[in-house]
């Protein structure tokens, strides 16, 4: 499917930044401007994370909904570079308050920010770059914009608390499991699709359409997520494995397994997640068990069951190099676990 | 000055709250029906610091600053309710975040979010009430409100960055200090006031009056806060006494008894200040230190020449009730002190 089938997970995202590759880098210069601040810090702390790399997959979802909404027109405009940094802002944002609220080490296969500056700096760094969010939208002046932006950042904050919430919890349920992934992830990847397909003045159908696939892809990426920290080496994924396992997240994996397993597996379950009582042993039999009971494949059927849906939303599109793209990416979520 | 001259500091407050009490009403019913989630956690731990009290003092400009300019008008209106609401939220916001990064105990006497919700709660909690106020702006619509109010939480953050880059740093410019003061809490004194002025459509010398009012009255307040936490007693203030100095916080009182000091008494501040060296007799003599040096006496006479250049500031609005409860509040910023 599209003009990249075939190719493997990264490239998926590969071509879409080559389509894309003018509006990407005036969206890294606009994000490499606008982190400045006169507390020094704060830039230095910023590039870390920000400058650093990363896919830079939100803003290109942005960028390409604009693109495929006619925005910019003849006319021209950049209004879609302002607001794909904007959106990489507070993702940047999350990320920064995630890893001290996980307390990680590790962010893209190299120390977070807050193992290098400290969970204060962190803290305080990410609402910065939230409020720097805001006075990008607000120059833009689009209220809707503004509507769709502060709504998400609502609903990310609510998808994390949920997840705090549930923590430690093996009575969560896959639907609560299913919030916090909407929340916390795919919330974003949707109003990131909407933003730019507003600039496109289009009929409202295709924003729906393009928020849709948004939502899908952001519960398939994280869906994938979730599998993988059961089933990556660390180098794959840039990330420690079994952080969710030792920190007693719930996710699909555990939650498949637990629903399982006979009675001394859901008493191993409730002693590690429930109670927090880990041995160094533990995570080995953890992996065994959910390797046994195909946990890591069902979350993977159900993540690409996602992704279909994403695509099928994209549907409403004329074929597009564009739309070809966004397509191979709904599969990139799914290919990057093989 | 004023019609409540010669009653104690509190009573300035009461007054101005008594003035506004309707209005302070529906601000206080506006911001317990809009920190609603469908998350439980959220309205539990933000009614804990929101709902539980605190002066509402920025609220309580906002309306204020409203209505010495004149709105609502008769054709009547609540966007004032509203966006004094989201003032608050913000303030919230940034109190969650501070005790997180304070490591803090004690908040109004009581125990802090985080010691009883923890960091991770109140971290992500505190990213909702900040979503949840650009929201509450979203809806009022006036994107005049929203540029004054995300620069205002720009700048928040960046003196709360400043602030812990220059912990433990004696070299700390008394300018550097009062960057760290105006940013992390003038500058939203300034905002709350400006933001009711320009409901009113006044003149824009009334906004900036007003604005000039709150960022004086907020440095005023925030210098008397950094004296009382080297003066007052527990009971009195409603936090830890010494917190500045078991952490190293630069403040107007350390930076005036250091300068004054002799070799002796700063090689004593260089322990515990810059090393975080201290024994358990050491607030006590840097509390002797600082009486001896009339530090205290000294910052509380530079926040009275705030307090005063704050009540200047309102010299372009003719005599009102509502004008000398303000002015009365900028002497309550000082006389808490007493």
């Amino acid at each position: 499917m599209g003009v990249a089938a075939g190719v493997d997970g990264g490239d998926a995202l590969a071509v879409l930044s080559a389509l894309l590759s003018e509006d990407l880098a005036a969206c890294n210069r606009t994000i490499v401007a606008r982190m400045t601040s006169p507390v020094a810090l704060i830039p230095q702390l910023a590039a870390h994370i920000v400058a650093a790399g990363g896919k830079r997959l939100r803003p290109l979802l942005t960028l390409a909904a604009a693109r495929l909404c006619g925005y910019p027109d003849a006319a021209g405009g950049e209004r879609h570079v302002q607001l794909a940094a904007c959106v990489e802002f507070i993702h940047t944002a999350t990320l920064l308050h995630d890893d001290v609220v996980d307390e990680s080490l590790l962010r893209r296969g190299l120390a977070s920010a807050n193992a290098v500056f400290g969970n204060k700096a962190s803290v305080l760094v990410g609402d910065f770059l939230f409020a720097r969010a805001f006075q990008l939208m607000v120059e833009d002046g689009s209220l809707e914009v503004l509507a769709v932006l502060s709504q998400a950042a609502a609903t990310i904050a609510e998808g994390e608390v949920l997840q705090l919430a549930t923590q430690n919890d093996l009575s969560t349920s896959e639907e609560s499991y299913l919030e916090v992934v909407k929340g916390k992830t795919a919330s974003l990847f949707a109003a990131a699709c909407r933003v730019g397909a507003i600039l496109g003045a289009r009929p409202a159908a295709e924003a729906e359409a393009l928020a849709a696939y948004g939502m899908n892809v952001g519960i398939a990426f994280q869906l994938v997520d979730d599998a993988l920290d059961y089933a990556a080496d660390q180098v794959q994924l840039g990330k420690t494995v079994g952080d969710d396992f030792r920190e007693g997240k719930i996710t699909l994996p555990v939650l498949a397994a637990y629903g399982a397993g006979g009675a001394a597996e859901r008493a191993f379950w409730k002693r590690t997640i429930e109670d927090s009582e880990q041995s160094p042993d533990d995570l080995d039999h953890a992996l065994r068990l959910i390797r046994e009971h195909g946990a890591i494949k069902a979350t993977l059927a159900r993540a690409a069951g996602y992704a279909q849906s994403a695509q099928s939303a994209l549907r409403v599109f004329p074929e597009a190099r564009l739309r070809e793209a966004l397509l191979d990416v709904a599969d990139y979520t799914i290919r990057r676990a093989r």
